[in-house]
């Protein structure tokens, strides 16, 4: 059902000793999973040897107790989880890479996506280099390890590596001694630092990874900012802090991090709540009942309610079961696909003038067949309330909506979009409140293109990356 | 997490003409997974060839689309889904039951469980019957087929067949020409009929499957009552109606049934939602906030909200990548295992006085660690609400609970119940007002049996079913 | 490759004491691969308690270490592998097949069919049993289970039972406390008996599974004995001897058992070999090379040789990696299935005339594209001999040639054979010899059936199994 | 069983028009599957789009009918099959390897073992270069694109390549427009060209390749040779050729080859009969019967009888049904790992004098048990007979014999070894013969160093590769 896509989580584990650091890194990406399905991995590093297992999968299909064992105990691990778009599901982009160079070994795990991969992949195949893979990762391997040679050490490397990366990346890096965690100058992605009982710090996107893992949050990584974890202690390289504006993700806010995530200080809920509280005041409507689309309407439904008074109701009973296997027998007319996970709660709307919250409408599809089930239900009004503004632009930044083809909302004007999803009333956030959502924050930090088209860097050119994907396929691994 | 379990969900199909049956019968047992998710199966008619699949696993795992391919198309299905204890986890124990006889061949599904099981197995094998399984389905099939042998019908063979079955039992039969819906007299697991637009008439266990099937509710089932489908129409026989007490069993309300059916005309959602009600007049307390334990504690929560005045919040997140197939790496004292299925949202609960609310208590470790996670997130006060009264007798009708080796209830005291979970208040809802929840169904038609000990029946002979699994095991199917 | 199936191999394992049974019997099962490769089972007795584990599958693939140690320890073993025609190819048809009943529980594996199966079957219905498969050894479990019913001891209920089964039948059976061997009073499929060095009995199919399971072969189970293995010691009741002609398969010989066994105390090589030998005679041709057909041409092409003069030669490699899951890829007219599994070994071959032995021509197509495949390899001539006389008549023993359909020497003259095959020449062994090849064991003492249509029993009603199967289908379960 | 291992077999196929270019390939990868069953893959080049597929297991594992069907079309195909030692089993070292490059995209697939392979990783992570593998291949990638970079064509850019590579090497290449194959200048491993009757070219190690692909054989290629496939036609570049002395792997002949391929104009099954018969000479004993070990040593044992005039026969019966996934169940003493897959014929051995002929001892544990096993089947006297020198030294180009330590003819004589494996004479083919079974290659052609030590090249520094493999290690993959 979701239309929309973060494209990857990361994770990092520093132990003073050496232990069960795959087991804590397997609970951390379990925590991180809504932010990339496809596939994960665990590098481990046991007294500088680095030890891999990545594959397509869920984490708790990928790390059985088999591959936890085999990868053993350690004192560092970098773990990811990632979505993958269409062109790059393979196992040969799996992340964390894992690479051997003239100074050692680096395993790399990114959040992001560069803008200026092509010109940077360009320069090193003039030198001959060779690539496997379309992922980023291997991009920046190929320049952090190429500054290392002439570097007195791997966080020297990947500074100076910075000065040339451009767009959005968020990095924890380890080598044969060193953890290294990296949020890039513009913080688009989040990165925060905790701490467990027995010392151990941990690197994660998102803070509901820390709770899973057992460690207290320190505190976020800043934008532009190197934090080095080794046996002597942690240190932090600033250098790169406020050398460009901030564009922190707003999306992250509106749908991709968890609700139970607190992200540069703010509470993923409490933003939630406050988008639909302002929704309530930019389009009020008569109504008996604000339900929310689960799972990701809910908070914003109850902000809703409570911006407008009408009563908060549990509108949707989801299923439990249906998951990535499920494939939909219903060749004819009728969508079994979206009913089957979501069965409105005809006990609750039946009868009633319906306020429906969600956080986006990206094709149009979902938000259609919602409506229409709601009235078979009983709901007599059906008024769609949209805690972010018309989604118009495509987003470079790492996430899976990279043309305007599929965007309704380009395509479409508000009434045209109204009567395609067949509802009464229809209202989305403005764009001038979706920047006060993650308030305190200030309001000119946000990356917000996908609503503007504000871009805080160049844009990449039309399809880089797809040059070379069309070059080289890797099939068959899903079969 | 769930500590109880409802053993089975059924369904049948009907259909003017030959069609897309098992499909019908796949969504549906896909809306009942809930009811079941050990092993489950489909038989489809096909102009009086049954053709079966059943395995061990989910719906979606078992009902590939080769597998539905093969089943091909049909006028009448057949579908179950199997909860399995223990004793009995195993490829035979699957149900539909297919066997060929006399008369021709029987596919029979059940959701129940004898009460003289014990006794009627031995009859037929004084009689020289083998038995190939120990479910409550062969010995069914046994009664009937050789009342038919000298029955005229299949539909009369069944009516005398219920003259000597004692106990819960709820049935989908198929033979060549007819699909046969029954409820036991004692009504106690629901069964009703919904009808498709193209005129096919569908059994299943709850409304929830109609809606997910496309098909509209016509009526419940009634407790004794035998329904025929042929081609030249339906058929009731009611012979066997009131010839028992009912006994409706009002856990269907309080846990089992999903809150988006509705049974015997009563919604499980607003069932649960008076049953919170109740619980906040019975117990009210001094509290910021009611939250309820995801997912079957939520409808309660709002209730007590309802009740009491406390606002209602979201309490948990849920994570929704934590399947069956989860297993917990941290062997240490940390316990992973509920924390990383559901996270408080401190961000809600942090500072407040905090009313939780669950459907049951049954060994309490659940309770206990979700109490430990809110007090962790900033919880001032935890208030345990529980929307049933303590659980003391096993249940003889059809769930997990066959003894009362695991219940807290039957071990302590409420006060020491309190402690154990570590609750600062904990209150039950009263007998007295279980009764009520389902209103307006009569209180004198419940079995309460779990809750006061007023068995509907003869208690089983201890332990009857272990002397015949105790002679045989089948092994290795899930590895 | 083959076009020709024996259906089963059974085995039983009797100790002194409890210890790994079931690898032994696993072993064995190994070894008697050969005869069945669709399913295979274990049951094994601890104590009174029968542990089983079937599936469809190699030994190798089934009997996993974690399904060997589930299965566990134990004094007793059965064991079975089993080919499978198109219509029973399910896991409800595996065995050994196991069952409860009024005086305790049976174990029960089979070699053979009944060619009263449909009339005993009937009997049962009327009595109202039901039957969840289309085996014989449910149909066997019944009679010998309603004997046990007013007999003494199992032993004597499966002597009376042997009264009414009429047909090829070889069984292992295994109750509480005894493991007992039946061989049918045809004496249509071998069962020896070996021991072992820690006294264990074991009861096999082929002396080869003795081999392979360290045992010392004792002797071979006569035509209608049953021997009763208990703690007490080893009794035979041999009422059921030579009350009927003896109808030893002389196919057993020619192509089921493997050459290293020895049944009825003759070397199924050296019967090979002595076919060879006869063909030789028969069908004399001058020649430079006698070649074999792997695996099964081998020793008759050693015979030729030693019976012609003609030197002996590799003329074919066998892959060793092409199994069951090969799938031919090549859609056109080219044969890619032969040649990828057998190629000519050209430097042998070459400017060679050629006599090429098999075992039997079934439907002409192997035999076909062989030939054609020595003559690209360089052979100047091909003449072919095959080490029985023509395939004309279905057995109804416990094979897979049911009918003449797929029978080429029922359509055709051994002159219009010869042309389809393309050989130059083609010679079959005569009945009169191949009656002779097993000596010293009398000539009248084989069923040639399948070559001469003098069939030991009455035919079975012409496709007797057909109206069960073709009431109820279990599927998809090879998916 | 097998104790040494030839480390792969490559293939290409290079075809005048678009079409089933995956299913030649895969044809073929079966028919070198013994060169290697650890790995395959197949790339195919579809309009200068390449597309790949290659994982861990067996060629009719890996190559389903959807991963074929996702290859689709193409005019051009790269296969291997890999063994893969111990410290490199995994995915990522699977082959063909495809990488994109400055001037477009390379496939390479590799039979051999470069020495220098050290010197030029170090040279290229000197340039700031990363290594995402342990394997040959994507060094040997690295030199061709770097020469790539100011070179005119691919081939231009191999041929230069070659003036750094030293050591075992046999390539296929394919970049967008052209099929390269290459045979490294001493020759180590086979590789030669046939033809099909569309006029499609085919490159494999081996002729069975060829057959089974239905190829007409051409010719060799030269050691040292390049030739280029497009769809001008087809070149060829011998610069390199004769510019090192040549140095063919006799073990060819000896074991890695299929009896069926002809090797460098010599059939591989009589370069194995005349060793065979040479050792009859050297090794003459008085005996009854000669027999092979199945299935390397059938062929020498052909020739030892041919050679000695005593009769050849039968010795083994093979399983056919013993894989990759049999797991020895035996804890205890007993051996049932040969035995299960290797059965003395009693009936031809027993109260013989027996020769037992093999192709090689490695560590003399399976030739032990294989003495033994006859004993017990009978044989008075068992005299062994080896169709190779004994094994002294490690072998540097391309097999899994890399160190000392497991070869028993380097911690023992010869007496000692005919005591450990329990025969009664033991007799090796002598060092003089073994360069003459391929005659008439001239016998200074040979590389016999794992014989006498004299190395072709420099030896590589000791475990060379370990120094990379211990760094980085993937796991789990077996899983």
């Amino acid at each position: 059902m979701p239309e929309f896509h973060e494209e990857c989580g990361i994770l990092g584990v520093f132990s003073p000793k050496t232990g069960a650091v795959a087991q804590d890194a397997y609970l951390g990406l379990c925590a991180l999973q809504h932010r990339g399905q496809e596939s994960c991995g665990i590098a481990i590093n046991d007294e500088g040897l680095i030890r891999l297992h990545t594959d397509l999968g869920l984490v708790s299909e990928v790390m059985t107790p088999q591959a936890l064992e085999a990868l053993g105990e350690g004192s560092m691990a970098v773990g990811h989880v990632r979505y993958g778009t269409d062109d790059s599901r393979s196992r040969i982009n799996t992340q964390p890479i894992m690479v051997s160079h003239r100074k050692g070994r680096l395993a790399l795990a990114n959040n992001g996506s560069l803008v200026n991969y092509s010109q940077l992949r360009d320069q090193f195949e003039d030198e001959g280099f060779i690539f496997h893979s379309t992922s980023d990762a291997e991009v920046i391997s190929c320049v952090i390890t190429r500054e290392r040679l002439t570097s007195g050490s791997t966080e020297e490397a990947i500074s100076r590596a910075m000065d040339v990366l451009v767009g959005s990346y968020t990095l924890v890096a380890m080598s044969a001694k060193k953890l290294i965690a990296i949020r890039g100058p513009m913080g688009l992605r989040p990165l925060c630092i905790g701490q467990k009982e027995d010392g151990s710090y941990v690197v994660v996107s998102e803070t509901c990874a820390l709770d899973v893992m057992g460690a207290r949050f320190i505190r976020d990584i800043e934008p532009g900012e190197i934090v080095i974890f080794t046996r002597e202690g942690v240190r932090s390289d600033r250098r790169h802090c406020r050398e460009m504006k901030q564009s922190l993700c707003v999306f992250e806010y509106i749908y991709f991090a968890r609700p139970d995530s607190v992200i540069d200080g703010v509470s993923v809920h409490e933003a939630r709540v406050r988008a639909g509280a302002f929704l309530a005041k930019e389009h009020p409507v008569e109504a008996d009942l604000v339900v929310g689309v689960p799972d990701s309407g809910i908070d914003g439904a109850i902000g809703y309610a409570r911006g407008s008074g009408i009563p908060y109701g549990l509108g949707f009973i989801k299923s439990k079961y249906i998951g990535r296997t499920f494939i939909n027998p219903v060749q004819g007319q009728r969508k079994a696909g979206v009913h089957i996970k979501l069965n409105p709660l005809a006990a609750v709307v039946s009868g009633k003038r319906v306020v429906l919250v969600d956080d986006s409408i990206v094709r149009g599809t979902t938000s259609k067949e919602i409506v229409r089930l709601l009235r078979k239900a009983g709901a007599t009004q059906v008024h769609m309330r949209v805690t972010s503004p018309p989604f118009m632009h495509p987003c470079y930044y790492g996430t899976d909506i990279k043309s305007k083809d599929s965007l309704i909302a380009c395509q479409h004007s508000l009434e045209e979009i109204r009567q395609i999803i067949g509802a009464d009333t229809l209202g989305y956030l403005s764009h001038e409140n979706v920047r006060k959502i993650a308030a305190p924050i200030d309001e000119t930090r946000f990356c917000t293109a996908c609503f503007d088209g504000n871009y805080p860097t160049q844009a990449p050119q039309a399809s880089q990356r797809d040059k070379y994907t069309k070059r080289l396929m890797r099939i068959g691994e899903m079969a």
